[in-house]
């Protein structure tokens, strides 16, 4: 097949802030490969994401030592993040262990953009106490998101304590009724709680994107 | 169309302790009122479901006479209903307002059938401060129907709270992702708080006939 | 049916500071006139939402007289709206002309909670000029509420293009393969321009109150 | 990843009087282990759910020591269960060979919680006769937790029959229309029977869970 | 808009041994008018279905005066019927009151086409004794069109009494769950039960014209 | 609300060789009027689709007296259409009677960007003979829109047959598993004939453009 | 887990004339063990549905030997099969070479069952003519089982060309919109031919005891 | 299984221009081996397509002599393609490197037939730079195949700047919300670009061959 140059977008991050992240989901190691040379030549870093322990045993070793990769998120740094703020600006809440690694892949994309997260794990509504325990350390946080997948009910039950934005991140957790992800994500859309928004299925990378805007947002308006 | 003759089953009520109510959504006046009369001949009361007040209006004056009709729940009580009985073990619980015609077709199945219960109103998770007020009331129902729409979470977050039997009933209130009742339904089956049971959407007489079953359960277990 | 005291929530606008809405859809006329003569009694004043003209025709004539009602956006002010502040933040942003309804719903609720607003019209992707003539005045919103039906494209276009917090709304416009709205949604769920944030579909009312809780998250991040 | 401290929830089983379990579905190794270590040291027990062979296998010798494994089931029990009570109060009925796994589910779970239960298998409407057989010894449990996928017509054939409360157990037997159990769900939720009530697809410990409670109201009726 | 001639399909009852029918769901009264005229004009008769009251009320008097009427089924007769046969292999049953509409339908094809069916009405296995006590006489029909709404469950338990043919006829009877019939549908689809064929929801027709083709088949296997 | 300019988009026909049509769908009458208005002035034409004659007649007058509409196909056009091309290169066929108002729409929308076309009507697959006589003639036509509902098997009959390019165009005709359209348009998209294309259900207009820009194509190809 | 005795439902056989399989699909290689056993001793044969080659090869030698395996079906034939009836009255038809495992499964319960049938494969109305070309020889036929995935169009054009019984067999070939089936089931379900009916997607067994059925009726007509 | 004939459809080419191709998704290597056995036969060539890398190796060493295959579009040409013709008309379009493995099926099957094409990569319009700075270029093809996934816009943008054909190729990149390809799907069938035609998720053989289609009605309009 014959074909134009490879297409690298680094207009991008200079008009939204954010580079251009590699989604290594659909992509063979060869295409990766040629992706992370061409970015190299060009002096940039880049994170990677839906990077499977599997898919990064493949890479030459060469490649593998210049990638900081983490098994529990599936997230690797091609060469060296962006310099850590100082300010402490955004939570990452989950309801449970088994939303952990989702929550993962959130926690490193703001790692790799250079912003602080305080992580509080563990405290879905079926155990209330757990939550009313800690909302007045989660009112401290101007941006929040809330990690949750079955039911997808603690975005709602945060977003009725606390007056910041919440960003709603549902996941796949659960079986049958749960529908993949569908009704996590729907119960956000359609919460009792007013001023919630949502992102995909699963998608830690957008949220934390979102909540990198939402800063941008911050240091913009008046 | 020729037909057989018409098909009463008053054998369900000796069986299972519930008479077969009339569900007037997809029958004709014609079709009700037939089978009042075969009702009437029998010397029975019965409870009807889904009679709107545009329905009810097209009855025969002297048929409404005969029924003790209830817009807000959209039942009627065709001749007398059970005798009441003295306990009080069903509390029904809504999110919101726009919850209470499915609450009341709950409440006017309890009190056809002769059982009592406790209202609760508008407690939804968005305020959560409602709900805590009246942990310790609801605590004290061994039953407990809870009523709610769009993120359906309510009974997730009473479930967690309580130990007694919970009854979830989801409603068709919300637009959009709500999905006609669908995302609470979902999110009731998928709770994080085990030991939750449910029925259909909007199904209040269900729900009320759920809680009768349990309490004859309750009389013969040991 | 015997029921507990009419339940408002004065709480929540002290914790989340956005004051109880009322989503009139599920609610019949008398369910809203109680609750608006429990607001009137405590001094407050309330939006309300998904009020259509024929449902506020059916209001007593001093009720009317104390509502400001639109019939573009089927929303009502109850008594006095929150003081008008100063700077303008959110810019709201319409693919076609069918989205105007639901976009009028988000700019009054922002009118009704005090915060200016942009309204920038009719600039779907189908005719790129459009957009891009305007890319320069659009950017200098910290928050932007892009308003799209259909195949809900332009959320992703827009957000390719500015660094802001964008929320796309996705509105039921379109027929067949648009699913009532569902497909926009999806479309903005799963864009390929990274930091998205959704609401439910024709939820201007969300969008308006996620865009504030964004600004007190500015107001509080550092 | 930084993180706040494992956070276990031992307040559940005083209020709920179901001790947490742990779904293993979507935990890695390490974290059961993590879990269960905390358990140890707090003197509990804890059951486990969806654990299957594999993984249990993947567990240390010490570890695999302390746990009662059932691989029919994929469930395990993590030190002593609670103690057995001497009534039997709960039947547990299967339509087909097929849903064995899901009624095990259900069975280990009362074992674990203390109470007894009667098996009765392979009574699918298909062979009517079967089923009628064993109506007069069915009709002497009080809480009747019905299994079956497919076409999800024995709860409702069984509810018509009996008067205490039924526990419909849709399992995601079956391929095509049968939609991976919802079918067998949604026939449940709109049985012509009233009364019957429903947890999630293949959801054994929820169905157990639910008669536990429904015990617990029967204890505290009056 | 010019187009071709009108296009007739007399060739079509020759070749499967029925008629064409006229579905009146998607076709203004002009289109139908035009259709019966042509139809006149070549000495034929014709089943209407899913005419409604007011649409055949729009008819001329002249029209209406040539067709047989039915309100309950929506159906109408134009000119002749086929003449009647002398025996009886079919018959119809339903589960509730409710599908009688539908089974009147099926009904009206039945007698158009010439045959003769039994109706049985009422058995729903909500009250299995219904069904019992009939089991002998439904047993001598060969062919049974199975009409069911809600959880369909009836098809199921009549296939595993009978030898015969059955067809269940899927009704849109409900709410909820019942997602307008295609529970039913999909739970005959997947009956435990082996060899029920299925027709689409409220399909009367199409249900008649299967047990016609099957008394075809009939005539000509050996 | 406070608007910016409407917006007008006269960019549109000289990129795309099609002017901006007007959905009437999701718009009010006055929004209508407004956008005639500002076209008028512009001195252009514009066509309207989904203008139901319920809304045409709440137009002024004046305005009705510059439009030519057409009842059977929900549309107008605006001032002069353009101006009639020689050649006659698209057929439009239909399935079923019940599919001639979509028909229509795809046929109008033709005419008034000034191209010709055959209608052929009623030739669905059920009667395949209808088919099979046309087919020579069919086989004349370089492009072909075929119109079907229900089952919307007549597009991979009629690729089968021909070399021309095939647009099938799914209607929302039938009930019940016909899924509004649906089932038709996923026969289209998985048709065992190769190299057919799609366009939304009930979209007359688009598969009119879809051919015109299959004519352009035509004429710059080499 | 505790039990009651294995359940066998030999009744059935004389009952519907067809004798109960084993859907070897959701069960394990101990538990098919067990039931063979129990039929073995009881003297009987069975037809064993959805056994894969990997699963066969689990059994035990001895067991292996009393199974007629065929791996093109995923069938086997545990003991002796029915003696062949002389008369052939079914004939399976298939849409393409995909359709062959679906087909096979149902050419085999017929074989079990001791009926003929012919084969016609590759029929498919992508190439009409294939199909034209046999219609005299298929019209022969009085039932006839059309194998169809994708578009499923196919049940649709024989059954329009023949006046026997038409049973539609889904099949779950294709991807995206073919939806695994959902498609070609939906197609043949709201098929413009009348009286065609229809089994689960990939259900052969089904397919082949509804033609028994059929030729169960045929004797039983008059 | 008695079969008839093994049934080759070569008249095929001759009506519509494309030769029969294998898909070898459902099939056997038996399967496949015997069908290209009869086309070498009859000295015919064929496209395979849905060949994995996997079960070409399962070909014997011979027939892998005579396959081009090509593991990046899982396609082989078996025997010689049609030969090349003079001039390029087509362009093939991808949002991501994600796309690639689709637009590679689109490319080899029109290679297969003779048709040259350019492949324009990676120009999503999360960058919509990438996509102005080759309009200029994109707008001299007539026919334009544009693939993209998640949220599939790119088919509306391009479609709003070019005046050709535009086929719009789905892809199941993207997961949650993205819903396998059908959210792609269903944004270009519900696209505010006019004219914009579809075919199946992850059809580059189907987008290839309606390329072909549109070009002998190119060649045979006037």
């Amino acid at each position: 097949m014959k074909s134009t140059e490879f297409n690298l977008d680094f207009k991008r991050e200079e008009r939204t802030g954010l580079s251009e992240a590699i989604f290594c989901g659909g992509k063979s190691t060869k295409q990766i490969n040629a992706i992370l040379e061409a970015i190299s030549k060009a002096g940039r870093s880049v994170l990677l994401t839906h990077l499977t322990s599997d898919k990064f045993q493949e890479f030459s070793i060469e490649l593998k030592s210049c990638i900081d990769f983490d098994p529990s998120s599936n997230t690797g740094f091609f060469s060296t993040p962006y310099p850590l703020l100082p300010s402490k600006n955004i939570a990452i809440i989950t309801a449970g262990t088994s939303d952990a690694a989702v929550a993962a892949e959130a926690a490193r994309t703001l790692t790799f953009f250079g912003h602080r997260y305080e992580l509080i794990q563990d405290i879905g509504v079926a155990g209330l106490w757990r939550l009313l325990d800690r909302v007045d350390e989660i009112e401290k946080f101007p941006i929040i998101i809330v990690v949750a997948g079955m039911d997808g009910a603690l975005p709602t039950v945060i977003g009725g304590l606390v007056s910041g934005a919440i960003i709603a991140l549902p996941t796949s957790v659960g079986y049958g009724a749960a529908e993949s992800g569908r009704t996590a994500l729907n119960a956000s859309l359609t919460s009792c709680t007013a001023g919630i928004v949502v992102v995909n299925i699963d998608n830690g990378y957008g949220a934390a994107c979102a909540a990198i805007r939402m800063l941008t947002a911050a240091s913009r308006s008046n």
